[in-house]
Order: structure tokens, then C-alpha cells, then sequence
């Protein structure tokens, strides 16, 4: 009978005489009458020992299925080693030369270059383990929702029209019509909270036609988006952020202590994330750096002073910026009772750089048609998302992660690009 | 202090003297002395008592918050009701009429106008509860794959060419070059499982510019993908699919049986799903109903006419078929050893609609360069997802179901559009 395969992680409490395991040939190295072999699966790296030479034909990256005896051997990675008894090449190599050393622990080419060859880099562990960090999020993010009776949605990409978006959308060719990509699923998720729903999240694509590339923009990524009916005003959502990150760093200390190690990194328990207003953070901005800020906003370098500013301040990684005005938000966002030329919207920083964009919206047909009005839009353009408006929309709001930075953010990667299994900017859209 | 919000599935279980509801207005009767309405939120409908007449303004499907004392009535919905003490307008209502009547518990509207008005179908609690079945769909599918190792991924929807998938794909304008939008995330998937993540799945969207405008064809639909290495052979696919299918099942049994009773489903125990090859199923096609099928395939009548044969020989909803021409299949499928005119890959049939595709894929670089070649493509064509079989690529397979394929069919629907959200189709882009 065939013997079941086990997994490097599991190979250890493994209590059978004779174990079988499958994988990828990480290193070879061969010692003439003997040779140690490392097979690289999903969840490790363990030893194979060949007491015979070096198996015939053995490649480097060569998917191979082993079989053999557990022999203790302190000196092996995880202490443990197979002496195999049988070998077969399951997946075989027809490359010259691999495009880069993928088992030295170190990457020594360019970015574009690991991209290029994207299968490839992402079989280096470290790689690897920026996607179990970020498939934690994810599932951190979609456990803590639903335990709020929030409901998982899917809403369209393709979109009829780009009013809420501008120039920076890109175009589709729909049969006979064109239509758009949405740059963010908005209107659908407010209506769908309309439509009883009440409280709502998708982790969808959001596409952005910007001519910006960077080491913070990708023009595809994972949106985290959530909307929350019957709110009592923004502050619900920072809580609710404020929650997610809390529960989410939690779930990361215990099931990612390994990759967070390899990263060098300690995450911090959140208590009380700070919150201040853009006013106030521009005159912070001013008086310890000196930096002026733009007007109605903190542009990336301003942002990256305030979170020093904060860290040494508070000891947070996280700030809340509230108060921003009117002009610089979209037609959608609920203005301040205090001051109408501010809005109850937020940004979050993390560690220099804004990773959320949220606040409560208006919720009354009248003042969205007048607001859009005053924004120098016809409201008749907004069809469909307006008219839902009409059926008792009750008060509510929302606020969008961006999943590639939160995980670039937790890990301090330097390029945006190194979150992203296969990222999309102005230049690639290869592999 | 505000009293905490309580949801309609909670009032029978809280003990408080008085609670707070929120939700739409989705009954009124006005009795003159006293009115009762129906409160409708995410989770249920309760009734509400107004002992001093209609409240000023009340109209359907506003909404509201409602606070008062809980007063036992068997005639009520649920066996309770709320003795309104105090109510106050959330969100106003701004229509002439509604669109159709959505508190009779039948839809009298033309499903097009049903999606003309979609966030109004969508409060029809049996609307509502075509998206609480999809939900657990979702959730099974990625329960029972976390369960066995597979990891989540997300991979571009951008992509460079349309080699996969012939005519039938969206272009996109991407900045200065022509890209496309995906049709299955076959290639990255597969490149993702030889890059080392061995089992992966995706919840995402895929896209079809079919020229089909039918009762069971989407333009953007969910895929639920998966992609298995290190496999014997396309059984070990039957066999995970089979498997997902007895735990969604015994999950919707348990989460959903409010759901599923209002649609009359009783939703089997499945055992054994019936395998059988694609020339039984012509011969019984034949045989029992003589009907011819297309060389290699069987037409949408065929599905059913087989299905119908499969209930009653096998007491069975589902069937798979195996054995489908290589003709048939893309380049990438693997052939079968003993008759290599055919291919190591099947379909299932449930209630006579193709709901998957899967197989097992060529691994082997070179096996799979001759078989482009002999497909009359180019090999180079297919650049990186070719360059990534060089590296040890192991043996292979996959599947897809449509998640509203899948939705429609147990919960019996007529048409694919009723089982999304904001469904995408020749003529539709809005809402």
C-alpha cells in the first residue's frame, strides 16, 4: 500500500517508521559518497540523505517524492532527517542556469528582475512568507466582520459610468458599449446597505488608471472595503478599524511568529490609536519639522514626519486624521455639524504612509442631490446610485484598507510590488 | 445612556425591560387607535404597536428606530412584539410609489424590472435569502480548503494576452497598451501551485465576452478556482469536489434550513457522486431518449436529459463526466495513458447545468510545448507560463465552479441573474 505523504511540518510528531514527503530540491549538496539533499515543501525545509552518491539526473528546483526513515540528526534544520530509501523525480528541470540563487537566504537581484521571473521568487521562503501574512489579513479581517454581523459581498468591476472617479479610470470595451473598471466598490456597497444589508465587506479588486509608479501604487490591487448602516457618525468606524487592527495583529503574533521573525518584526499591541484633525497635525507639521503642508491635505512626505512625531509622542504606529475639508473630500461625504466646510471622514497612517480613507456619508436623497449640485456635477448622471437613496437610506458609513500596503506596512517592505503576487503597474502587466 | 441596538433575531432571548430595534418599515396597518407595523432588518421582522394612532409621516421602507417594552402576542411574527414608546425617522423616504409591492411575499414584476430596481428586489427577505446561501457558499468553500492545506490567493484580472480563451474576452485600454480581462485564472493559478504554494483556490471574478444573452450565461461572474499539486490523477479532483460538496451541503442543512424551506429545497445527503465516461452518457442519451449529442460533448438538452437518467437510476443530483476528447479540451490537459484521443478531465453536471470544469494539466515543459504546437499555436506565444514549467513543475490538476451557477441550482431560481448581486450581462451594466 501506498504510505500517505506528510508534510515537513508535520514530520516531526510523524510517529510511523517510514515517512514520505514531496517537494521541491532546495540544495544539494553532494559529498561524493554521500549527499544531503533539502526538499523545500508548503510548510518547510527537511533533510534527505542519499548513502549512495548523488541520485542521478538531481536538479536543483526539480519537484521529487522521497521516502525513507527518520533518522534524528541535531544538525539537520529541524533537527530531524530522512535516510531515503526511494526517490523519484515527480517535476522535471529544463533550465541552463536558474535566473537567480533562490537558496542562499539572500535575493541579489533587481526587483524587476525578481518580478520577471515571479515564480521563481516567490519559492524563496522570505518571499513565501509575506503571502501567509497577508492571507492572515484577510481571514483576520473576514473573522472579525462576521462576528459583527457584517455580510460578504461580490459586486461588479464592470461599471456603467466614471462619475465618481474622474479621468483616472480605465476603459472597457463592452460589447458595443464602454464602460469602466471601478476604482472602488463605493456606491455598490452603499446601496447594498441600503437595500438591507445594513453591514457589508468585500475583498474585491479596485483598479486605478494613475500615471503615478511608484514604490506605493499599484494600478490593480485587493481593496478591503466595508460599509456599516445605522452608524452614529464616524467615530463607529474608527472604532471598528481600530477593532480589526487589534484583533488582527493578534492573530498575527500567533500564527506568524515565524514570518514576522524573519522580517525582524515585533508587533505592538494597539490599545488607543491616536486621533487628531489635519489642522492640527499641519500645525504639528509646522512648529517641530518646519514642513508646511498642502492645503486640505499632508502630502507623503508630511506624512511620514507626523508618524515619527506620533511614535515618539503616543509609541503608536497608527494615527487617525479627522477634519477634513469639504473641498478635498467626494460629493458623498457628510459634512460637520460644527463646521460645515469640514466633513466627518478619516484617514488612517501607518507608519508613514495612508493606508485607509473613510467616513460617514450623506444618507438624505435631498442633501446628496443638492451636495452634488454644489459640487459642480449634474446629479442626473448618478442614476441609479441616487435613486437608491429614495427608499429610506439610513445613516451609515464606510472606509477601504488597502490590502498590499497594510501587508507591505506590517512587514516594512520597501516596494509595493514585493506584496503583490503578480502586481500591475504602468509598465507591467507580465507575468 | 443610549441602550444598545438589538436585531429582530435577538428580541425573543433578551431579557432587558425594554430594547431598541432598528430597521425599514416594511408593513403598516393602521387600525385608526392603534397601528402595527413591521419592522424588517437584517436578521428578521418584528412587529411594532403604536397605541396612539400612525405615527406622523410613517411610510414603507423608511427607516427607523423604534424603543419599547416587549409584549408576548402569538398572533405577531415571532410570538412578540414592541409596545412603541418612542420612534424616531432614520432615513426618509422620497418616492412617489414603490417600483412593486415588496411586502406581499410575491414578486408580480418582470425579472428585468426586478433588476432595474435592484436594491428594492434585494429587501424581499426571499431575495435576501438567495444571498445568505451564497454566503455560506463562499464560506464552505474556503473552510473546507483551509482545512486541507490550500492557501488563498488573489491574481490579476489585467492580463497581457488572450491566448488562453480565443475571442470571447474583454479588451481593456491600458494606458498605451491593449491588455485583457481574464477569463479563469488558470495560468496563475497553476504557476502559483509550481511555485511552490502546492494547493491554492481564489474567489474572484472572471470574465466572458460570450455572445449568449440566456437564462444561465453572466458577462462577469464569480469563479470559485482550485488548483492541486502533487496529485495521482483527475480523480484526486473528483474525490476534493465531491468532498466540498458533502460539507457545503451538511453546512447549508445547518446554517441555512430558514433559507432553503422557503424555496421548498430539501437538500440531499450525497454519498457517492456517479462517474461516467462522456461515451456512456452518448449511448445513454441514445438509448433512453434518443437523443443525439455533438461529437465529444453533450448540448444543454443532453445535460438535462442525463440528469433526469441519473435522479432516477442513481438517486443523484449530480453526475460527473469523464473522458472528454482532447480534441475538446485546451492545450493544456493532460491525455490519458490508454487512450490518448482522450483527456485526464471531466465536468459536473448538477440538475442538468454544467456547474465545473477541472482536470489534470500537462506538467512536463517539453510534453507541453509539443502540445501547443500540435493545438497549431505557437509556443512562444505563451512566454512566462510556459517559462515556468521549467522549474520542476510537479503533477497537477484543477477545477472552477460558478458560484452562481451553483447558487441558482440549489436553491432551484430560473435564471443566473437572480443568484447576484448586480449581475453584468450583453445588455446590462447598470445598476
Amino acid at each position: 500500500m501506498q504510505i500517505q505523504r506528510t508534510y515537513v511540518c508535520d514530520a516531526a510528531s510523524n510517529t510511523e517508521p517510514e515517512i514520505l514527503v514531496r517537494g521541491w530540491v532546495h540544495k544539494i549538496h553532494d559529498l561524493g559518497k554521500i549527499t544531503f539533499v533539502h526538499l523545500r515543501d508548503k510548510t518547510g525545509i527537511i533533510q534527505l540523505v542519499f548513502t549512495e552518491g548523488k541520485p542521478e539526473h538531481l536538479r536543483l528546483e526539480m519537484s521529487i517524492e522521497a521516502k525513507g526513515k527518520k533518522v534524528e540528526n541535531p544538525k539537520a534544520p529541524g533537527g530531524l532527517e530522512i535516510a531515503v530509501e526511494k526517490m523519484s523525480i515527480l517535476g522535471k528541470a529544463y533550465y541552463d542556469k536558474l535566473p537567480f540563487e533562490i537558496n542562499s537566504g539572500k535575493m541579489k537581484a533587481a526587483l524587476e528582475t525578481q518580478l520577471d521571473h515571479r515564480t521563481i521568487t516567490l519559492r524563496m521562503p522570505k518571499v513565501r512568507a509575506i503571502f501567509k501574512v497577508q492571507e492572515e489579513i484577510t481571514d483576520a479581517f473576514r473573522t472579525y466582520l462576521t462576528g459583527l454581523r457584517f455580510s460578504e459581498i461580490h459586486t461588479p468591476k464592470i461599471i456603467s459610468s466614471s462619475t465618481e472617479g474622474g479621468s483616472e479610470v480605465f476603459t472597457v470595451n463592452y460589447f458595443e458599449k464602454r464602460a469602466f473598471l471601478t476604482q472602488s466598490p463605493q456606491f455598490y456597497k452603499q446601496m447594498t446597505v441600503g437595500a438591507g444589508f445594513e453591514r457589508v465587506f468585500e475583498i474585491g479588486h479596485a483598479y486605478r488608471a494613475e500615471l503615478h509608479n511608484t514604490w506605493r501604487h499599484l494600478n490593480e490591487y485587493v481593496s478591503l472595503d466595508i460599509e456599516m448602516g445605522f452608524i452614529k457618525d464616524e467615530t463607529d468606524l474608527m472604532d471598528l478599524e481600530e477593532g480589526f487592527l487589534k484583533f488582527l495583529f493578534e492573530q498575527l503574533r500567533r500564527n506568524c511568529s515565524h514570518e514576522l521573525e524573519m522580517y525582524g518584526i515585533e508587533l505592538p499591541v494597539i490599545t488607543k490609536i491616536p486621533r487628531m484633525t489635519l489642522s492640527y497635525a499641519h500645525e504639528v507639521l509646522l512648529d517641530k519639522f518646519g514642513k508646511k503642508s498642502p492645503a486640505g491635505n499632508i502630502d507623503a512626505e508630511g506624512e511620514v514626519l507626523l508618524s515619527k512625531y506620533v511614535k515618539e509622542k503616543y509609541d503608536s504606529d497608527f494615527v487617525f486624521l479627522t477634519g477634513y475639508p469639504v473641498a478635498k473630500r467626494p460629493m458623498y461625504t457628510m459634512p460637520s455639524e460644527e463646521d460645515p466646510t469640514l466633513t466627518k471622514s478619516f484617514d488612517l497612517i501607518y507608519k508613514g504612509l495612508e493606508i485607509t480613507t473613510g467616513g460617514q456619508r450623506i444618507h438624505d436623497y435631498e442633501m446628496l442631490r443638492e451636495n452634488i449640485t454644489k459640487f459642480g456635477m449634474n446629479p442626473d448622471d448618478f442614476g441609479f446610485y441616487l435613486e437608491s437613496f429614495r427608499y429610506g437610506m439610513p445613516p451609515h458609513g464606510g472606509l477601504a484598507i488597502g490590502l498590499e500596503r497594510l501587508t507591505m506596512k506590517i512587514l516594512d517592505l520597501e516596494n509595493i510590488r514585493q506584496s503583490t503576487l503578480y502586481p500591475r503597474d504602468m509598465n507591467r502587466i507580465e507575468p
